[in-house]
């Protein structure tokens, strides 16, 4: 069965889910989402899903939305198929959730003001709110501090193992080094910096960078 | 080995992880942080939870934070004990775990600033920034109409079972009814209003309520 990927390409939580997939050894196929002229608020994908937001997955009858929880929903299905992704015990699973959690509230939503306000704002001509990238890099700042701390005691967040928890920083940390210009924040922190270099160089994300 | 849980019993993501424990008939201790007093900041409890925010847990030589990974941690570590609340399937569990993130991202932030700009800002001489609260009630009436029409086609979010999903919405949903006075955006949806009387009339809530 080839899983339907509904969103374009170059969203981070479709590029999330779509590593995620390949890292599985999944058969996907996307189906385009034209975000940039409102597409995803068609009724046609309102349908499929409700909040208006990319991406959602059709795998034969089921659908799925939200991308952190594609991302368990296929790491458990196939639990023995490709990359191991939730650790082994209940306790590294635990800590998997641990850090995805942290990742989907304390890492994303700072990076995700400085992508909007400095690279699309722009662009569209809209007022780009100085204060609130000021404090979004402030946060983002200590955010990475406590990252530092951890990465210098585990290779990866959850343990000495590659998880969920890594994968799920790909897309937006792929934005703060690579497209705005934020990339000392990584490289000043030499831990955080290795665990970089790591996990970016996986030819699951190369693959995804080149969709 | 009973589990203790570091937060103040009333902060929401504190009794998110009570109300799981109770669920799963699993024995805790609550040890008290004195968040109002910036205990939360203290180099003691930052050894346990790096990022200052409650609730985090002690089991044993493991130590978690992040509210919905405890619950998830428990839900699978005791799966057999108590109340199920992941589903018996993998879809199901997926489901789960999509209304989880959905809570999670959509609608507890909005709850939140509603709580924090009308119940704790007042009391604290803080101005209350009333266009932020209305477009959070904005926000949240939208997410609330998508739960109406989903709740109108299943019992519970995940489908016809009590999961974490639901759980989860407890904290948040209890203080916008019996605290702030916006009941009415509970009560204006039928099958919303018919979904929290059901959930909020657990025992494990009520017992969260009275510690």
């Amino acid at each position: 069965m080839v899983v339907k990927v509904h969103g374009p390409a170059f969203a981070p939580a479709t590029r999330r889910v779509l590593a995620c997939l390949i890292e599985k050894g999944i058969d996907y196929e996307i189906v385009h989402v034209d975000t940039l002229n409102g597409a995803n608020k068609d009724p046609k994908f309102l349908k499929l899903q409700p909040f208006g937001v990319v991406p959602v997955i059709e795998d034969g009858d089921f659908t799925l939305y939200e991308s952190r929880a594609i991302l368990r929903y296929y790491a458990e299905k196939y639990k023995s198929e490709g990359t191991e992704l939730l650790g082994k015990t209940v306790e590294e699973r635990g800590l998997v959730e641990q850090w995805l959690e942290v990742e989907g509230q304390n890492y994303h939503p700072s990076i995700y003001n400085l992508l909007v306000h400095l690279k699309f704002f722009p662009k569209m001509g809209v007022p780009v709110d100085m204060k609130l990238v000021e404090e979004s890099e402030e946060k983002l700042a200590k955010v990475l501090d406590i990252y530092e701390e951890r990465l210098s005691k585990s290779k990866y967040l959850a343990g000495d193992f590659f998880s969920l928890a890594d994968l799920s920083h790909l897309p937006a940390t792929e934005y703060l080094v690579n497209d705005i210009g934020k990339d000392y924040m990584i490289r000043d922190r030499k831990h955080v910096s290795a665990w970089w270099d790591d996990i970016s160089s996986r030819p699951s994300w190369k693959k995804v960078l080149q969709l």
